[in-house]
C-alpha cells in the first residue's frame, strides 16, 4: 500500500511538474514583442562582403587574406590535416567596407569605435532617395529639401532615428574604379546640420564612401569634430521601405579603432516584398552547400 | 484685395503643410515597438574589447595593430599632419575576441560567416546560470538538467532564441592565462543536443575560448560538422536577466572568413538594474573624453 502510494505522489508531482513548463506561462514583454513584431519582419542585409579586392581610397593601401598558420610548423591549418581553417587578415585600414565611423576618426579628443554607448544597437531606419536626381547629375548632394519632401510624405523624422541616403551608388560595386570618382552622390552640409541639430538623429549614412565631393570633406569635418558618428559604404538601399523599418548596428570593438567592418541589418514589415523571415531558410542547422570552401590564391579568399 | 486673398491662400497652405507635418501621424508598427518597448529597455553589451593582448589559443599567434600607413611617404597618417588617423590590423587568426563560430570554421560544405541568412540579426536571450557549480568545480559543464532547471523556473525555452551559459569564467578576463588552462567551464554535448534538437535554438554560447574540455572538443565538432553556430568568449553575463532580454548579434561580413570579432548586445526590461536606455547618456553628439586618443607603443594600441 505504501508503495502505491508512493508511486501516486512521484506521477502527482512529475504531472505538476511537466504542466508547470508547458502552460503557457505569459511572456516577458520583450520576448512578446519578439514573438508578435520581430520573428515575422522580413530582413535585409545593407552590407557588403569585404575582400582584398573591394573599393578602398588609394591612400590607405591594400588589404589582404590569408589561411591562418600554425606557429610550429609555418604550415596554414589545413581541414584534412588539422580539422579546422581559420583566417588571417592583414587590414591596411578600418575604413574598409561598410563602416560605422567614429568621431575619433578625425577629432582624439571624441570617442573610438570601442566607446561608442552599447545603444547603438537597433534603431528607426528612415531611407531618403535622391537616385532619381543622381541619374541627371552624378555630383548631386542631399539637401533639406529632399529631407522635407520625405517628411511630407511620411510625417517627422524620429528623434534618434538611422538616416541612410539612397543614391543607387553601389549598384556598380565592387568595381574598384568607384574609390577613384572625384564626383560621386553626397550629402550636403545644410541637409547634416538639419538632421542633427533639427531632427536630432543618431547618426546618417551613405553609399559613397565619403561624406561629400568638396576638396575639405567639409560635411565629415563638421560631423567628425564635433561628436558626430557617420555610417559609410551601406549596401541595398533599393531593397527596404523609405519608412516604418528598424535597422541592427554591429560592429566588432577593437579598442581605439577608428572606423570599420561594421554591419546594418534592415528589419522591414512582415509584407515586404524583400528580405527573409525567421524560419523562412534554414539557420539551425544550416544548409550544406553544393560546393566546398576552399582557398582561391588568385583571388586571395576562401570560395565555392 | 487680390493681394489679400493671395496672402490668404499662402497662408492657409503654409498651415495645411505644417499640420500635415506635425500632425500625430499613426506610426508605423515596427515604429511602435521602438518607441514602446526599445528606447526604453536598458542595453547591455556582452562583448570583450579587442586587444592585441587578449586571452587567444596560442597556436594562432599574435596579433598586432598599427597607425595606418601613408603609402607615398611610408609615415603613419596623424592627425596633426593629416587631420585624421586610421588603423592597421595584422590579426593572426578570426577566432578572436567575443565570437560567432559559423561552422565552415570545421566543416567546408557548410556556410562561411559572410553566408549566414539576415535572420541573424535580433532575438531572445536565455541566460542559464552555473556559476555556482563552477565555483565548486572549475571544470563543470552545463547539463540537461541546468537546462530543465532553468525551465522550471522561467518556462520552456522559446525556439529561435540565443541561449548564454553564465560561468563568470570571464571575471578575469583579460588575463591571457585564460587562454592556457585545461579545466574550464563547458558545455556538454548532451546539452547541445538537448538546446538544438529539442528546443530548437538559434544558437548557444559560453564565456571560454573553447566549448568544453574533452580531448577532441566533441561538442564544438558535433556543432559545427552539423551545420550549427555558436559563440565563444562572451562576457558580462552577470549583468543580465536569466529571462526576458533580448540580444542584438553583429559581425564583419569578411568573405569565406570563419569567425570572428562579433558584438553582441542584450536589450533588457526598463526596469533593469544594470545598463544605459536611449537618451541617458550623450550619443549624437558623443561626449569629449578629458584625455586625448594616441598611440601608446608599449601596448600596441591608441589608449587615452
Amino acid at each position: 500500500m505504501q508503495k502505491f502510494a508512493f508511486l501516486g505522489l512521484a506521477i502527482f508531482f512529475t504531472l505538476v511538474l511537466c504542466l508547470s513548463i508547458n502552460a503557457a506561462q505569459p511572456q516577458p514583454p520583450l520576448w512578446q514583442v519578439y514573438q508578435q513584431s520581430l520573428k515575422t519582419a522580413k530582413y535585409v542585409d545593407l552590407t557588403h562582403t569585404i575582400t582584398p579586392n573591394i573599393p578602398v581610397w588609394s591612400g590607405f593601401g591594400t588589404s589582404k587574406f590569408e589561411p591562418t598558420i600554425n606557429p610550429k610548423t609555418l604550415q596554414p591549418y589545413n581541414y584534412k590535416k588539422d580539422g579546422f581553417e581559420a583566417t588571417h587578415y592583414d587590414l591596411s585600414t578600418d575604413q574598409l567596407g561598410t563602416q560605422l565611423d567614429p568621431p575619433a576618426h578625425w577629432n582624439p579628443e571624441y570617442p573610438a569605435i570601442d566607446e561608442l554607448p552599447a545603444t547603438f544597437a537597433v534603431r528607426p531606419l528612415v531611407v531618403i532617395p535622391i537616385q532619381d536626381k543622381v541619374a541627371q547629375d552624378p555630383n548631386y548632394h542631399l539637401t533639406v529639401k529632399d529631407i522635407q519632401a520625405w517628411e511630407r510624405r511620411h510625417g517627422k523624422i524620429l528623434e534618434g532615428s538611422v538616416v541612410f541616403v539612397r543614391s543607387d551608388w553601389s549598384k556598380e560595386w565592387p568595381n574598384p574604379e568607384l574609390a577613384t570618382r572625384t564626383k560621386f552622390p553626397g550629402v550636403s552640409l545644410d541637409a547634416l546640420k538639419f538632421l542633427h541639430l533639427q531632427r536630432h538623429i543618431l547618426f546618417h549614412g551613405h553609399e559613397p564612401l565619403d561624406t561629400d565631393s568638396t576638396p575639405t570633406l567639409e560635411g565629415e569635418a563638421w560631423l567628425l569634430h564635433n561628436g558626430y558618428t557617420q555610417a559609410e559604404g551601406v549596401a541595398n538601399l533599393d531593397r527596404v521601405p523609405e519608412t516604418g523599418a528598424l535597422v541592427t548596428i554591429g560592429y566588432p570593438k577593437f579598442k581605439g579603432g577608428l572606423g570599420g567592418y561594421a554591419r546594418y541589418i534592415a528589419i522591414c514589415p512582415p509584407n515586404w516584398s524583400y528580405g527573409v523571415s525567421v524560419g523562412q531558410i534554414p539557420e539551425s542547422p544550416l544548409q550544406k552547400a553544393d560546393k566546398s570552401l576552399h582557398w582561391n590564391k588568385q583571388l586571395g579568399v576562401r570560395v565555392r
